[in-house]
């Protein structure tokens, strides 16, 4: 199994000098052929964020198996279900697209938790009080689909808290990221009308 | 209590003909001055997502509280102390800073999800693959910081992986959100260079 950073495998792989049993790679944006050289290859790619300072129970981490051969993916299905109960056959498209999708759900769910706080900050409020927000928006679409849990002044395009909004942001970044994410949620909405259990 | 639609709040108040012993409005966007015209208001605001599908405890629901006395403040934060345990005296400004933040913290983030599931339906993957992802995600900065939470190629900086999000990203709007947000991330992160306890 190589488990080293995207940029590495290549290298990695070129200074393998036997043929091993079964190689995989366990990268999200890495291509199936970029272990084509041995002759049992496959992937191996946990969706899941790690961090030094949280274990994660790995029980729950859908892995993403791909491999050239039928018998290589059974094989790598039975080492993942040894760890997972979550085991998804992928193909290397399908697999970069997830990892993209993570990208979203992820990275940049994060990076808004990180301006939400800075907000909080100019005005001395303790970032603490947004955690069971953060939490129950989380919790909500394991439930819901996402287009069922979205509320807020975009959803319900009350354009007097939108303005209030606006003029509060002292950041021309804030300013249009605020603008460009108010009209794609008004645009997704819009674009389902039929949905008449829309909450507010 | 004066538990309507923020639009709708004055008008419910010019409706009242008595004077209640104490009136407050739930609202996170509206000044405690909406309600002056009451020798006793006050504002009694849970911080928090609430759909119809869903039940949320009260007992972790942030209630931030203001009044126009000392008294009247005490007054809604024994009735705020019957729900939850997590009661916050903000002033109108710093609690529609709140408001302002959850937008982001949870508006903007469901939208995410939205726009995810849709990258994923483009490849026949089921949004249920992301749910451990979305869930670790918001339970991490319960505990971490959300800059010291931060993963993914725009953190690291690894040009080749967001060079190849932007080609596999169809829309104009999507490559837009994503180019924007990955400016940012990398902005923030350059702003804190002395952690050196980043992880990947």
């Amino acid at each position: 199994m190589i488990c080293v950073s995207d940029k590495a495998i290549e290298e990695v792989a070129l200074q393998i000098d036997f043929e091993p049993e079964l190689i995989a790679h366990t990268s999200g944006s890495i291509s199936l052929s970029a272990l084509s050289r041995f002759k049992n290859h496959g992937v191996f790619y946990p969706l899941q964020t790690f961090s030094k300072a949280r274990e994660v129970p790995l029980s729950n981490v859908p892995f993403c198996i791909e491999a050239n051969t039928p018998e290589n993916k059974t094989r790598l299905n039975i080492l993942a279900g040894t760890l997972s109960e979550k085991i998804y056959g992928l193909d290397s498209e399908q697999r970069k697209q997830c990892h993209l999708a993570a990208v979203f759900a992820n990275n940049f769910v994060n990076h808004l938790y990180v301006l939400a706080q800075q907000l909080l900050e100019e005005k001395n409020i303790p970032f603490d009080i947004l955690k069971p927000l953060i939490l129950e928006t989380a919790q909500k679409v394991q439930q819901l689909a996402p287009g069922e849990a979205q509320t807020g002044p975009a959803f319900r395009n009350d354009i007097q808290v939108i303005e209030a909004h606006i003029e509060q942001l002292k950041s021309d970044k804030l300013e249009k990221l605020y603008r460009f994410v108010t009209a794609s949620i008004t645009e997704v909405s819009k674009s389902k009308p039929s949905e008449g259990s829309r909450i507010k």
